[in-house]
């Protein structure tokens, strides 16, 4: 057979996994990577950390370089080298190369397209102004990181509350800058449901941040430099420094111009093997639409950890071996400051979205042990398919051991694993890891209990809304009467769980009565003391864990 | 109907919850909950960290007391009062109250058998004595704090090393003592394969604790009190203080004499609803057998996790409820110094003993990117199914995120997932949090990389067995000379990966290959390079990161 000859459009996660895993499969082929910037495999997730200086120095994100890279997987690695066209019949690529002018073709047997993505920057005034930046490229943090050094900035301006936002404010507050983060969202993180990310929110204003949503950006002003970021709402902003975090869509231009299939999502279309319509062309990375494995339908999930499976996927095949990639579920997270939030599967509104049939539950249970200390809470949200009871995606916000039950839920997701299965989970449990009731366990334990009907539930919106119309629900406070005392539901009565049964007197079994407690454990006994003796009865999801959260949301949808 | 009434023997893990979930599932019955021990519902696993102080407060050990469970549930808690006997045909207990001496009956509709375990004490001379202890209860741990307070001994010998044992060993040198631990096996954690527990071993040496394997105890001696452990061997260690962590037994007298069913492996046999032979009596905790949900067999499985879960099946079914539990995989895991070790699953003998055809992958990586500050190494073992891909089980050895794996892996395992699933997880990271390719999926990878024959393994048992027998073995260090001149398999060559195309004439290519590096990634490249230029290559299982632990147990082996 004649030498194979594969070619690589972009260096980073999705090409780079590509070009060795090529290697790997084909040591005889020829391997040509083009990447248009001036660093391949570098650490972009890694960016934020640079610019607070938590990581100290920036070859620490040069996972390769176009030497190394060159000499362990004998790839001919071609940086400031830009592929402009793909001519499909001829099978080659056009190429410029960005520091000499110089205009060439390559051809190939095959072609693996990882262009990757880029950040959105709207047309607006101002956008171009030299502190207004986008966090995408190692040259992009080091002039971030360059002008806090140069200046030392007083004030940061974050556009976007999602991931990277959140990760450019944590690292600027970290340098000691005032943040404002302004999100057009009525929510900060808008992956998760804004119940939860209220916690989130509410953190970052512990921080000193100031947080501005349901505003979105409409211009920079300022003449040789940003002062101030103007909103939709004509509100005024200042800074000395400006990131952008919108978001970032698919680099599809070359695939376009070639005439490969772009999937409804307006990422490159591929099949499980990541090739293209072009059976000569894969794709990887970014730049592709994949599969949602929730949803079975196609998402832009443009995320490192989908890049660097799909880039193996992508690489093997280009050189002639059949592994397949079915797609993801968007698992994500995220620190700011002591508190961390993830995402895993569908979130209830994106849920609801698709059209789905699901119920929640919400869950307050410590990262470990509560007798050893150290413990920390975690709030957790389980959404849930009501016909089968699988788990359909969970979110999860806390301190420590956020990251671990985040795994836990992605992998039962993946595993098409039902709350059932969830409750019976025999997880790792010495004091310092866990509880012997896991709160992974205690979640799908009350999402059973929900599903089994041994415990109803009356989510906090749900309760709000019904109080705002007037319903007289009976609402019993069943904590102690200094926890009362710190702040309640409006018109709750107040019974310790422990003297329910004994105090039934004061309540009135024809009200349709809502119960709850901090964390939902003592009204879920409360619940089925009521339920048992004939009262049509509701435990509050979430509990007052959750409550003052559900009141911010609703406050901020009604402003 | 008439008035249920439940009567729980046994006021721990699995009859407390069992108590709670009897009341929640019927508010009316009566409940009785008798435990011969004076506490109820405390948390042995805390054990060990009260006595070491890392928990201050003996308190905090008593999840709750006599009074709030009455309070709370409406249970009548009887502590110091034992069940001596069942009589099945008339639904009643005989029961004793250990203050009083007083015997008396006491009728059930349904009975709930918590009795637990019992530590193993064997026969031997000088056990009795009273500085011999067990560390089961409380009052256990009480004695042994006291004693610890009260003479500050200097030495102490603890005798077995299970994940007792060594918390105990961690809490005792915490405290100063200098210890010495003493295992039957030729391991320490036999749980855990033993290549994986060398790590343990080392890492148990370097804290200072002299480990002593192969060898049993066979007396205590000295006068009012032991002064020395006499070994099988004969050999005497002498300390102050003394701990049995020999593991415990199935507590089945009460049920032996009442003619319930005992199972193949000693345990209370009970069906998915936790169940007897009886259909009146349930048992949950460690007293029951229950089934392995890898082996599909009769297993033992004394921890709280399934404890806890059995409680609650068994609590709600006693009141009329109808819940399963289906089983338990063995997941456990254990702290000790800055090294934590655990295990879910088959390990690799004990697939082996089962009979069922395995695999295994060894994997090194870091807990979260190595570009971000603080990452550490993660040692994971797989074993999985030939046949199917299928993951039976999971050793993961390292400080932080061990307890992170080993939960995706259990979760992974109940979850009946392949190794292609495993490789396609999509883990939340974040630089802080995990990698791109987090170590599970990494795990995955490489189980795959083996099953597709893309990457053929030899493991340093092999190796080491077949260089002693003299095979001639080409073996190829592929890591950089440095590393290379601080310790290598013995008659390596050292060729680096990165020079290795252009060495090729200093290897001989009719000679069967081995190849390896410290973690397997650069050697797994190398096997490439070689096999796809007709080498008959293998990379060594675990790299050099696991050799020097397999050449401990072959040494151990051979003494």
């Amino acid at each position: 057979m004649a030498q194979r000859k594969i070619v690589i459009v972009g260096g980073v996660a999705g090409g780079a996994t590509a070009a060795a895993r090529a290697r790997r499969t084909d040591e005889h082929a020829e391997i040509v990577l083009f990447e248009k910037g001036p660093y391949i495999s570098f650490a972009n997730c890694g960016l934020p950390y640079y610019v607070g200086k938590e990581i100290g120095d920036r070859s620490a994100l040069l996972l390769q370089t176009p030497e190394s890279f060159r000499a362990r997987f004998e790839v001919d690695v071609r940086v400031l080298h830009e592929v402009v066209a793909i001519d499909r019949a001829a099978k080659r690529v056009t190429v410029r190369n960005l520091e000499t002018g110089e205009v060439y073709h390559e051809s190939y047997t095959a072609l693996v397209l990882a262009p990757g993505s880029v950040p959105i920057r709207p047309p607006l005034p101002g956008i171009g102004l030299p502190n207004v930046f986008t966090v995408r490229t190692v040259p992009d943090a080091v002039a971030i990181r360059e002008l806090v050094e140069r200046e030392s900035p007083a004030r940061a301006v974050v556009v976007g509350a999602g991931f990277i936002g959140l990760e450019m404010v944590e690292n600027l507050a970290g340098l000691g800058l005032a943040v404002t983060l302004v999100e057009k969202a009525d929510q900060v993180l808008p992956p998760l449901d804004p119940e939860m990310a209220a916690f989130v929110q509410s953190h970052l204003e512990q921080m000193g941040v100031e947080v501005i949503t349901g505003d979105g950006i409409a211009a920079f002003t300022g003449n040789d430099r940003a002062t101030a970021a103007r909103l939709e709402s004509g509100r005024e902003v200042e800074g000395d420094l400006f990131i952008l975090g919108l978001g970032v869509r698919p680099d599809t231009r070359l695939a376009r111009e070639a005439g490969l299939a772009i999937g409804p999502t307006g990422g490159i279309q591929v099949n499980e093997r990541m090739q293209t319509n072009d059976p000569a062309i894969y794709a990887a990375g970014d730049a592709v639409e994949t599969i949602h494995l929730v949803t079975g339908r196609p998402a832009l999930i443009p995320l490192a950890g989908p890049a660097n499976k799909q880039g193996r996927v992508a690489g093997a095949n280009a050189a002639g071996d059949s592994l397949t990639f079915p797609g993801a579920i968007g698992t994500a997270i995220v620190r700011v400051g002591s508190l961390v939030a993830a995402v895993t599967g569908l979130s209830e509104k994106a849920a609801r979205r698709e059209g789905l049939k699901v119920y929640t539950s919400y869950t307050l249970s410590g990262d470990h042990a509560d007798y050893y200390p150290g413990m920390q809470e975690l709030m957790t949200k389980l959404v849930v398919e009501s016909d089968t009871g699988r788990l359909l995606g969970a979110q999860v916000i806390g301190a420590n051991g956020v990251d671990k039950r985040t795994d836990v839920y992605a992998t039962a997701i993946l595993g098409r694993m039902t709350v059932d299965q969830l409750a019976n989970l025999d997880l790792a449990y010495a004091p310092p890891f866990g509880a012997a009731k896991d709160a992974a366990v205690v979640a799908g334990m009350v999402a059973q209990n929900i599903r089994r009907a041994a415990l109803r539930v009356i989510t906090p919106e749900e309760l709000l809304g019904r109080m705002e119309a007037g319903e007289e629900l009976q609402v019993v406070d069943v904590r102690n009467p200094y926890e009362y005392d710190m702040g309640a539901v409006p018109g709750a009565v107040n019974i310790p769980v422990d003297e329910l049964r004994s105090r039934l007197g004061e309540l009135d079994p024809s009200r349709e009565t809502v119960v709850y407690d901090r964390t939902g454990a003592m009204a879920y006994v409360a619940a089925r003391i009521l339920a048992q003796r004939g009262y049509s009865v509701s435990s509050l999801a979430g509990g007052y864990a959750l409550f003052p959260a559900a009141e911010a949301v609703r406050a901020q949808r009604t402003l």
